[in-house]
């Protein structure tokens, strides 16, 4: 649970009673992204309903914290208040740029950046191009070189042109020029013929996996569909390409079911930021289809990977008194897999229509039967094409795609979808993810089962790069869910990446470029009013508008963002967890506000 | 169920009533295989006590079959028994050998027989050599050839020496020699230089798995120890070699837990007389040792086989109005599993005692956590070289390894060993199973876990083998549970390959040799009386004993076994289908006879 509480509206003294918890609690209204600030204008006036009423029912009965931790947990968010007004007014000082402060240090770490695979969530893709997936010539897919080490892919401008708002590269080493290779594995991006990184060529990758981009009439059909602007993360291409989320639109339109399907490898007790994004973006699309959602913890996977080979040596060095058996390990995983479970959960899914499953608990029954199926569909030539395994490689992750694909076909969820076979999936993830999803398409259609849809996102840059792995073990590399209001700021002011002049002076002269600014990208993540975001640019290419200005209004941002967040999350109970996560829960899978289905 | 009935003791009509079922019932005692004529003079006494009462009580509360179904087949047995008196008759009349009345057809089916590994059990071995499992040089497990259809080899003698028993080889293509080659997916006896089949080298299969003969000693300190002769198929060398039974026997001796494990994969509804023999003889370890036991149904494997793309196929031929999706041809293996599990269930295991599952239905918790810890340890390269699998075999079969593996650690059941990981298992298999359990033995020591200890049986040969397979489509070939006493008079009349004389004068003449006759071997099985078949083989080795006196002799035997079986097999409702494989039932691993840990 998060050590700092946060609240906007903290409980007076005399307020503090049973029911004016209560109705805070169900003011916080967990399912519902809004509140993350992440809701459209139509959205913020979604009213509390049966659903608050229900959660504050249900809350009511769960182990709360005690009322004197709130208020404790309030005053603490307003002294971190305090110091944020004191930022406020530094920035409006025009002090140096955290960067050029830390400069010398800094030039290194400005090479390359990014996110690498095995940090990101665990969320995918698809294909329409089954000839390519059974063919053992999946040459395309395969690695050119293989690392031990992921090279985190050079940052990405939040503009649709992402190939043009790449970077600079830096100087690495010199040698061959290579094709980038993305898997779910691995994250590399290229490297030119003078040995320099050339960052992902994203309209490339869309290219060679065949996706469909994303165009500006497939978002007014959403927009005029459903009444809602398409979220940030959409309308600003983040979420870049799709496979029939036309037809996700068409059953939509009819009124026929579909679900939200997304997942995450636990590979640490808390989650970053850049973990959360692609949750409260699921859970925005879950408040506005109002269809079930399910997601995959896949502990079993995080265990498989021989990659955290070193990661588990450690867990064990540093626990000799457990070294027992490997299933010490892999029972860190699944205990990972639970506090990352609280995090997703406190992203805002409805619970009504809700269901997140271990791995290691849920695979089993109707579950396991299609990973029967889908692991007949595939064979080592196509595995070892798609994801670069070789025959080092242990047979559990062979077989993991069948784990990763089965979630995509409804009757693996009875008490949901009965035996139906027929509803189709909608799987909002990252690119890499998208192998899994074309051997998954593929499979459905010999299994007679529906093909999923998908929603693939380019990479949330890390706020550092430059060889400096996105990890919850380095502090400084990232906002992390637990950070302080204060630690946010510095983490932004010190290690974002900026697109402004090297000195206050070129600065003004020669203004910024906000399509490669960190503090800009992020607050693109977030800031509904696309006005002011496009004021922010206009000034910062202008010069007007300094680094720190620009960091400050990130840092505001995702102050809010993170301490909402902590807010909720210090609402999720071990009772919560095992709610989400009870396979006995039945779940309507009809869409729609009347298919609120409270089981308690 | 069973067409056929058949009852001993049959009810007369006044005797029809509930207590006499009730008693009758009792008296069939499903726990305890000595009625199938497998006890040695110590297990023919076992009291009913209190086993029978339970039972009986049990039994009075579920669905069983009507008096009157009994009443009839009953009287169906008797019409049988008649017409078995009619041959009983005509063996004395010494007519000519149906084996030479069929000649020409025989003639070409005689040139090999045996079974093929798809037709067997599934059942299981291991290994003390790991760096050869773990050594990407596993040469001696490749295969130098593949084929799609499995060729059955050579029928091998009941006597210890197999080698010098092996029939005359007969001759196939000519080619160049060929290693035999077993792996649990094949079964293929050495061909020589000029293309003659060898028949299988079980001396050299031994050696080559590096497992231990069974040495009289060993059957002695059995003996000494249980009080109980060795069963036998033990001490007539069909269970030859073993994997440290030694340090099983010692837990024995210190009333130390172990625990029994065995399965089958199911691949026609009804099972074979060579199914089943496995089977009764593990229930009889069972009621020797008085220990838990747990039988794993391999419904997936067989989904995910692809040699049984045919029968697959053939499958929704015959069924095109479910021709919508592979799940039917999934859901078709469980069924048979199940049918198979009421089989199995007849065989007399202690119901208290044991566990059966299928796959498709139990892999999930805890039993699946450690097939993951399984699947890491294994690598392709292991998989490749041990089961001769390539890069078109699918992922599925690749990680098999780890779900049949999984049963041999004991925390896979909790309901019965709680989370003890110390406890090791007994496996009783067929040689063709060991890679199987060679991976496994060498992966519990990075598990830390228990090895599990092994009793190896030769193959049991087909009644015809001649290219023929042995198959519950083909009615010929086997004897099914559920043929009649004549259809099983009349199988091994005509079928069963005899080491008879060419003709009756030569027979009389030159006599014949017990070692290759089908029949004796089959009598070998279930005959307890060791006088009674070496004066049967030293009467045939003289001629006084013709092929029709020693094929009745296997008949009469055979009947009752399969009488017997068929009587028991009536009374297993789908009740007492659903209690074995009940996972939520407690099972005492207490050894011995004060563990009695009825559940209802």
């Amino acid at each position: 649970m998060p050590a700092n509480l946060g609240d906007d509206e903290p409980l007076r003294p005399g307020q503090i009673t049973p029911n004016a918890i209560a109705k805070q609690f169900s003011q916080l209204d967990l399912p519902g992204p809004e509140r993350l600030g992440l809701s459209s204008q139509q959205g913020a006036s979604r009213p509390a309903g049966r659903d608050g009423r229900d959660l504050t029912a249900a809350l009511s009965n769960l182990n709360l914290p005690e009322p004197e931790a709130l208020s404790k947990a309030s005053a603490h968010r307003r002294s971190e208040s305090q110091s944020q007004d004191l930022s406020e007014q530094l920035s409006k000082m025009n002090l140096p740029q955290p960067e050029r402060i830390f400069g010398p240090d800094d030039t290194e770490s400005s090479t390359s950046r990014g996110v690498n695979a095995d940090d990101w969530e665990k969320v995918q893709l698809a294909d329409d191009v089954p000839e390519a997936v059974k063919s053992p010539t999946l040459a395309h897919f395969r690695r050119e070189s293989r690392s031990a080490e992921v090279k985190p892919p050079a940052p990405v401008a939040p503009a649709p042109a992402a190939a043009a708002a790449a970077p600079a590269p830096a100087a690495t080493t010199k040698g061959a020029a290579k094709e980038q290779m993305i898997n779910p594995f691995d994250v590399q991006g290229g490297v030119d013929e003078d040995g320099k990184e050339i960052g992902i060529d994203y309209d490339k990758l869309a290219n060679r996996f065949g996706a469909t981009k994303i165009q500006p009439e497939l978002l007014e059909r959403f927009e005029r569909l459903t009444g809602r602007k398409p979220h940030p993360l959409l309308r600003r291409g983040t979420f870049y390409t799709h496979r029939e989320f036309d037809k996700i639109l068409d059953l939509y339109e009819a009124k026929q079911p579909f679900y939200l399907y997304t997942g995450r490898g636990p590979s640490s007790d808390s989650m970053h930021m850049g973990h959360l994004i692609p949750f409260l973006f699921t859970a925005w699309l879950q408040e506005v289809f109002d269809v079930p959602c399910v997601i995959q913890v896949t502990d079993d996977e995080k265990y498989l990977l021989n990659r955290d080979a070193k990661a588990q040596q450690a867990m064990l060095k540093k626990n000799p008194q457990d070294k027992k058996s490997p299933y010490w390990i892999l029972d860190k995983y699944h205990e990972m897999g639970q506090a990352n479970i609280a995090d997703i959960i406190a992203c805002g899914f409805k619970k009504e229509k809700t269901f997140i499953f271990s791995d290691l608990d849920f695979v089993g029954g109707q579950f396991y039967r299609n990973v029967v199926l889908m692991a007949k569909t595939l064979t080592v030539t196509q595995i070892r094409g798609v994801f670069g395994f070789d025959d080092s490689s242990n047979v559990g992750m062979m077989h993991f795609a069948a784990v990763q694909s089965t979630p995509s076909f409804c009757n693996s969820f009875p008490q949901i979808f009965g035996t139906r076979t027929d509803i189709p999936a909608l799987i909002p993830c990252a690119i890499d993810q998208d192998p899994y999803f074309l051997l998954c398409r593929d499979s459905a259609d010999r299994l007679k089962y529906k093909k999923p849809a998908l929603l693939h996102a380019k990479f949330l840059p890390a706020l550092q790069g430059a060889g400096t792995k996105m990890s919850a073990s380095i502090p400084s590399s990232n906002i992390t869910l637990t950070d302080t209001p204060n630690v946010i700021k510095n983490k932004i002011r010190k290690h974002a990446f900026s697109g402004g002049g090297a000195t206050q002076e070129l600065h003004q002269q020669n203004g910024g470029n906000p399509d490669v600014d960190i503090a800009y990208l992020y607050l693109s993540y977030f800031e509904e009013d696309d006005a002011k975001m496009q004021r922010l640019a206009d000034e910062y290419r202008a010069g007007t508008l300094s680094t720190v200005q620009l960091k400050d209004e990130c840092i505001a941002k995702l102050q809010d963002v993170v301490g909402t967040f902590q807010e909720r999350r210090a609402q999720v109970t071990p009772e919560v967890v095992a709610y989400y996560q009870d396979a006995t829960r039945a779940i309507d899978p009809t869409p729609g506000p009347a298919a609120q289905s409270w089981v308690q």
